[in-house]
């Protein structure tokens, strides 16, 4: 059955919500040879920025390093949220104590692995979410960096 | 609770089900300045092939257009199909019947949407499909094209 559209509002809360409680996300990358990637990944979210963990040497690790850009899906394919974001990368030494603290806090931590984790801070430039396609008209919720709701 | 690591062939089955009976699968493309895009879209499997529909002038139809390359993730975070594939573009008028038949037997019949949607033709080179971290070796399913199980 199909639910009746959220206002703006709704899908607001519904995505911080998301962001605050959901365990892993589908990390979409692209190489410099334009060939894509995508690999579910743990992640922790501060109300402003996710925080994703990956090896270095790893095709996501190596892309969002080479690239400084990511889209995340979060959620099931019928209630999803798009995050289109920059990406700071830092590896173990020189990752904040604060983010791998938070990141270990609810996932574990990655900064005391035998493989070299990476360490990407997503700052969200567009975020988009909807349920089914009667929610596709207003789904953006920011734009340009700016919550629009 | 973690279960247990599923032997190569219960992958292959449980593969092979979830591209028949799934709706939806998240499709990551990379735009020709690197950008990676990522949205659920509706497929039908034949066996063979994978085949998604999207409008023409979305950013998912015009990365998949240029550069022939696509990855697909099935599945939630925690029980996925990872496919690589190289992508064969039709148009609505260009599109085999069976293909575009196959499609909307499944889903809906894009052909005679007022928008102008494009067919794309998914034929696996890679798969690999896991749980958890305890299925992690062995994952493969497919490489070069060719099903290893």
């Amino acid at each position: 059955m199909v639910e009746p559209p959220r206002d703006a509002g709704q899908l607001k809360r519904d995505t911080l919500a998301r962001l605050d409680h959901d365990i892993d996300v589908w990390v979409a990358s692209a190489g410099q040879q334009g060939d894509p990637y995508l690999v579910p990944l743990a992640f922790v979210w501060n109300g402003a920025t996710v925080t994703l963990a990956t090896p270095e040497s790893s095709p996501t690790g190596r892309n969002l390093w080479a690239s400084g850009r990511v889209r995340l899906g979060f959620g099931p394919t019928r209630d999803v949220v798009l995050m289109d974001g920059t990406v700071q990368t830092f590896s173990r030494e020189t990752v904040p104590a604060e983010v791998g603290d938070a990141f270990a806090a609810k996932n574990w931590d990655a900064r005391v692995e035998n493989t070299r984790y990476a360490f990407f801070l997503v700052t969200p430039t567009r975020i988009q979410a909807w349920r089914e396609e009667n929610e596709l008209v207003g789904r953006d919720l920011m734009r340009d960096g700016r919550w629009l709701v």
